[in-house]
């Protein structure tokens, strides 16, 4: 049961805040339940499926939104660092070849995005988005800033190439320059009391990274 | 009448698709319309405003928006050229310093992608998105591609960095890598029959950059 609960928390079936309230006893329940959940639905062959990889921040926070909602899926691991998403099997389901890939029914999304707003549009319970249209347009923005003007300019590939081409110093400057660019004039502290928890997460991960790249 | 319309065709007033299937006769009418239109509202403080600039694509896709739906506008031009959007009273309006930014009452929100969600929240007529909720996260996908994985790896600041740090020959690769890969499985003819015309439009001019950087 330890090692399953464990793996079932890695592969994000419970939120982390969840874990975190819920002492050792009632933990074991829920694992135990949500076990049997599974089990229940197992065959269900409308069943959502998500291809995920458990270092990918995108897949985390589909991870979030579908635990946010109460959804049970399906996960199927796609080991990125062996080039799983790179086989011709994987490129049918998504031609771009990342994760995550959402499958509901014959539905196919790709892109976190895209999943979450799915996700928000056909099983509205729990919305991840507020109602009120302008804390809704705060939101949109603070998370296409994240995913169109951080991530893409600071994730390993982009790094990478800087450095290799680069250099060593220049990887720093220019991971450092475009995420306090899109932390600039505190745009995120916008989402304090509206928040996207699915986005906030991306926040606290390129803070991380922000750190690892050295303090702006 | 002449250099009113051409004024106002210039900052898009009118769509273009407009323009071009009207005659001669009719467009005048329609310009004239328009113009006492935009006269009956110019005193509306409650009047839609947008900072843009004529050469940015993020700009001219929420200026379709606008248009599809109807809605009248202030233009606000920000010549980036001239660093109109690095002035201190710019930044006061968006600390991240780009085009564009819409102005609705005493809301404020920047990011072309999160525009268009508030715009078809808020005004709901000739929605941007199909109901139907697969075409609609087609949709979604394929637009935060554009966004997320094409435009900020393509854009004047990255190729200038390529160019200016690598190399260019690099810098053609570059650009060419990841507009072909954006493209990767004709993933954008997804939409044929499904299209959000704002960011159509961004394929279209992908399409002329990926010329100008030589066919892949």
């Amino acid at each position: 049961m330890a090692v399953a609960s464990m793996e079932q928390y890695r592969i994000g079936i419970y939120a982390p805040s969840v874990m975190k309230n819920t002492n050792s006893k009632k933990r074991m329940l829920l694992v135990s339940y949500m076990g049997k959940l599974n089990a229940q639905v197992e065959e269900d062959p409308k069943k959502l499926k998500l291809y995920s990889y458990w270092r990918s921040s995108c897949s985390t926070r589909v991870r979030i939104a579908l635990n946010l909602k109460g959804l049970s899926f399906d996960y199927v691991a796609v080991n990125m660092a062996k080039g799983e998403h790179s086989t011709a099997e994987y490129l049918k389901l998504n031609p771009l070849g990342y994760v995550p890939v959402l499958v509901d029914g014959d539905t196919v999304v790709f892109d976190s995005f895209a999943i979450l707003m799915y996700l928000d549009d056909k099983y509205p319970q729990h919305p991840l988005l507020p109602h009120d249209l302008q804390k809704k347009a705060i939101n949109y923005q603070v998370a296409n800033i994240v995913s169109s003007r951080i991530q893409p300019l600071q994730n390993q590939p982009m790094v990478n190439f800087v450095e290799g081409k680069v250099g060593l110093d220049e990887k720093l400057a220019w991971a450092q320059y475009h995420i306090g660019k899109g932390f600039a004039g505190q745009v995120h502290t916008l989402l304090l009391n509206q928040l996207i928890i699915v986005f906030a997460f991306s926040i606290i991960k390129l803070n991380s990274v922000n750190i690892r790249y050295k303090s702006i």
